[in-house]
């Protein structure tokens, strides 16, 4: 079923951190923290990236400011509510900080969202996490400077307005979402990016790519009946301003994603990737994501024994980026009658090349499996461990994301899921 | 001569206002600064929007949430220090206020921005005032919300970190530049638009187009010698992100710029204006703009008895798109050998259609003519009332404007200039 509102929405909106972009950009949050008024810094991190001696330098920096700076190195590599509220607690025992540096990947800079959140503003983290497991209560105060440094070219954290956590009590993953949670400047140095494995750069840029490719495809603003100004949410659909983000995002892909991945070591590549998830970020963060993002929380929820090139080999994992992407070809033949031309010009965005199918329906889905075997992605579902029996689990996951699946671009039903998924299985 | 620094710049900025666009959305002011906390508005305008009553209808969204708002509409069209003088006395007088709403072209933006400033942080207009005029003082405070809601597609100054005024006993037009100075949201509704004459939508259109143009050939921020963080400014040269918006407005401009101004109920065309002008506000405010806005400021000043269509009668004026546009068809002749490709592409961008001319060389000044000669631009300098005896006179106004030059892909020398100028007597 696509979309007829009675009463069309008019509005779109965006927003976005303030950017500073290239080699060495890491080495002046000092100076730009200085001019927040900052005296005292908490810089936020997990152990992995703190290991990298990255965020010690972040911190070194403050001094000749004066500006006094701790690094708390204990993010959960998947956020938990108890996660959270231990940063919170740290940060609280140890403050007050008036500024916060985030330095990592997804978890990192949400976390440090979270500390942001429930320490200028009343309350206990429940308080705020989306309805219907917490109150959904809106920040009363304004929060502190947040500064988000991505060591990985993917997450697109350091744009968006929301941070992700699994309440462990309820075994369910959740959010936070208002606009004040969004960063206030997003430090991206592609040097601090190039230590990246390759399956890392594989899997993170994936999730680059399904953010660009999602929040294009995404339901048009145009679309959704006419909203107060009171009912607008920071994700309102495809717009002209998120289009732009997400096609730019795409044409650079285009010519790093499978060059960043076999060569490493090439800064061209290097810095392209972190422009084009920079670029993404933009984008998907007042567009929003659909389908593969819902379809990723159920596959890599439920991991059984999958241990991915160039992630800790300790506990199973799929990656975020790769449980995206293991859907994403027939996601995108689903939505394919939404907007054939918009599927097409994606395909020929992401591969200039690539010669037209027989079914143009055919043409994304093409270009994205080659893509993905290009880079190392497993060959889909049946190679990270599913098979036709757990299909209505990963079902009932994906349905639960109600909010994602609210920004596809036509309704999307239990059965359409399932087959999403059993198309998925295996390709090449 | 061209650039190659010693240690070249590897890091680019980017900030811009919080954007709400479309039909209506001037309508929700009321709700978007209740979220800021504020209890009393001041809205700042020129009595010829006043008359529309737009102003007072921004004014009325108020009361629904509790906050008071008053409505200055005495800000002078070709802004001064007495006038933002007269300005910050009335706020200061009738304050205080926690917020404010600029509503109308550059110079009620402009006037806004210099109430901000003045009535958050201490000291005189002329502290802040860029040197060697001024002191060129940096605020000292934080300042408070602006919503800039612009009222012609063509200022960019709801994006910008820059006032302009005339400092009267020194006759020199100069501006109050710095970061804290750019409106925090802007509120684009395309519907405000649609009342501007055919000639006001020509003239603010081409500083749409040059604001696009000159920031896609501005010099790139590789070329400058590396920077300290002390040491950036907003404009930082063209980079990957101005570059996006600045093509984009132009591929916008190349459909609805001749449509808007010959069918102005076109409520297509006018949107896409209004989305050029926000895009190519986007984008110059980070990168610059260099000749064709240097030329302007002695091409508008030293006015003898032009009078356009659409303007009011009473005293003679070049309208600032207008004066910016007469000499940028030459300016970009000369700017032709620093990339010819950019240049070219920025022809194919406006006009996909044109044929390649004999010199490629050619082929951007003959597209820019074709339009001006289309939307009724006079026809160059010797129509508003300049020749050869004007020159000297002319260079030394752009000369004055280094700042501007100095964002030129290359030197330009006084020479050079008259030049230009010479070359833009008269075209068809």
């Amino acid at each position: 079923m696509s979309y007829h509102p009675a009463d069309p929405e008019s509005i779109f909106t965006y927003g976005a951190p303030r950017l500073k972009f290239g080699n060495g950009a890491s080495e002046e949050i000092g100076y730009d923290l200085s001019l927040t008024g900052a005296r005292r810094v908490l810089v936020v991190t997990d152990p992995g990236i703190a290991a990298t001696g990255t965020p010690q330098r972040v911190a070194d920096q403050m001094a000749r400011f004066g500006i006094e700076a701790l690094v708390y190195d204990q993010v959960h590599v998947e956020p938990t509510d108890a996660s959270f509220q231990h940063a919170i607690d740290h940060a609280l025992a140890a403050g007050p900080f008036d500024a916060s540096v985030a330095v990592g990947g997804g978890p990192s800079i949400d976390t440090a969202k979270a500390i942001n959140l429930l320490t200028t503003n009343p309350g206990e983290l429940m308080d705020y996490v989306n309805v219907p497991v917490g109150q959904g209560r809106a920040p009363s105060k304004p929060l502190h400077p947040l500064v988000a440094v991505p060591t990985t070219t993917g997450t697109g954290a350091e744009s968006t307005t929301i941070c992700v956590l699994d309440v462990l009590e309820q075994q369910v993953k959740t959010g936070i979402s208002h606009a004040a949670l969004r960063p206030t400047m997003a430090v991206v140095d592609p040097r601090l990016t190039l230590t990246q494995p390759a399956g890392v750069t594989a899997s993170a840029g994936m999730d680059i790519l399904c953010h660009a490719l999602e929040s294009w495809s995404a339901r048009p603003y145009t679309t959704y009946e006419r909203k107060t100004p009171e009912e607008r949410v920071p994700y309102c659909g495809a717009n002209p301003v998120s289009d732009m983000w997400s096609s730019r995002a795409m044409q650079l892909l285009a010519t790093s994603f499978r060059r960043a991945v076999h060569h490493g070591d090439d800064e061209q590549a290097r810095t392209d990737m972190a422009l084009a998830s920079t670029f993404a970020g933009m984008g998907f963060s007042n567009a929003g994501v659909h389908i593969p993002h819902a379809n990723a929380y159920p596959i890599a929820g439920r991991v059984k024994d999958f241990h991915p090139e160039g992630y800790p080999r300790e506990e199973p994992m799929v990656p975020h980026g790769m449980s995206v992407s293991l859907t994403a070809p027939e996601a995108f033949r689903f939505t394919f009658d939404t907007n054939p031309q918009r599927h097409v010009e994606a395909a020929r965005m992401l591969d200039p090349q690539a010669e037209m199918t027989d079914d143009p329906a055919d043409l994304l889905p093409t270009v994205l499996a080659r893509l993905m075997r290009d880079i190392g992605i497993p060959d889909w579902l049946a190679a990270v461990g599913y098979d036709e029996s757990d299909v209505d689990h990963l079902v009932g996951g994906t349905m639960k994301q109600q909010r994602l699946l609210a920004a596809a671009p036509k309704d999307v039903t239990e059965d359409d899921v399932a087959a999403i998924f059993r198309g998925s299985f295996a390709n090449w």
